[in-house]
């Protein structure tokens, strides 16, 4: 580890700016447990002050697992000034493709443009239980 | 989806070739789940013809989670072409810190640096099992 990296800042994120941080991009990642194996997904998603939401293809392990507790990340890492941070939201993914809740109605609506191909026609949303960030920039070592 | 989109095509990434993409790049995401919950973390981390390593803190959930399946992702999304990939290890997690055998004294001689600051004594290995990636690129529709 350099000295530059030795001096650097960690900071924690408040969760008010996690959900900002969420609501500006659009590409995140999924964790979910298939038989004790995580696995991971990057997606495009949207975000309401109730759900993340996405979309995916019929058959797959994400829209086959209602009521999973999954992970959401996103993260930015800037090289050049050795800066980065990252949101994490721990909660539970339920299928809304049908569901006529509110909440579900409404995370139908949002919108999720999928850049990779195929049919995904099913709408998963996640309710976030916990969501934490971190932030990081090295610091320049004193001369 | 737009018409651009519908008409993008997706394609498996040979196995040889997710391990290029793997030790070319240095930022990826782990997954592990504790008590049920997945959960994913930003590392940074290097590759050898064996096994993926990175570095941690003492007392994380990664350093004292000896022996856990966990997930290893990197992945790349250019917005202008919207074109993308990612690349997926599943595999099981090692602290190799003291381990003596050849592979984990090879895997601490890696060049790993951690970015992010704190105490990164931990070295954990992961052991590849199962290696996948995806990538797309959005087709020009036809006029």
């Amino acid at each position: 580890m350099s000295e530059a990296e030795s001096h650097s800042e960690l900071e924690d994120i408040p969760e008010a700016e996690c959900r900002q941080l969420l609501g500006v991009h659009t590409l995140g990642r999924v964790a979910i447990t298939v038989d004790g194996q995580p696995q991971i997904f990057p997606v495009n998603y949207a975000i309401d002050d109730r759900v993340i939401v996405f979309r995916t293809a019929p058959g797959t392990k994400l829209a086959s697992a209602p009521m999973s507790a999954v992970a959401f990340e996103i993260d930015e890492y800037d090289a050049a000034n050795l800066a980065g941070w990252s949101v994490m939201v721990q909660g539970v993914a339920h299928e809304v493709t049908d569901a006529i809740d509110k909440t579900s109605v409404a995370a139908r609506r949002l919108p999720v443009s999928p850049v990779a191909p195929g049919e995904k026609e099913h709408w998963v949303a996640i309710y976030p239980g916990k969501v934490t960030g971190r932030r990081f920039r090295a610091q320049a070592t004193p001369a």
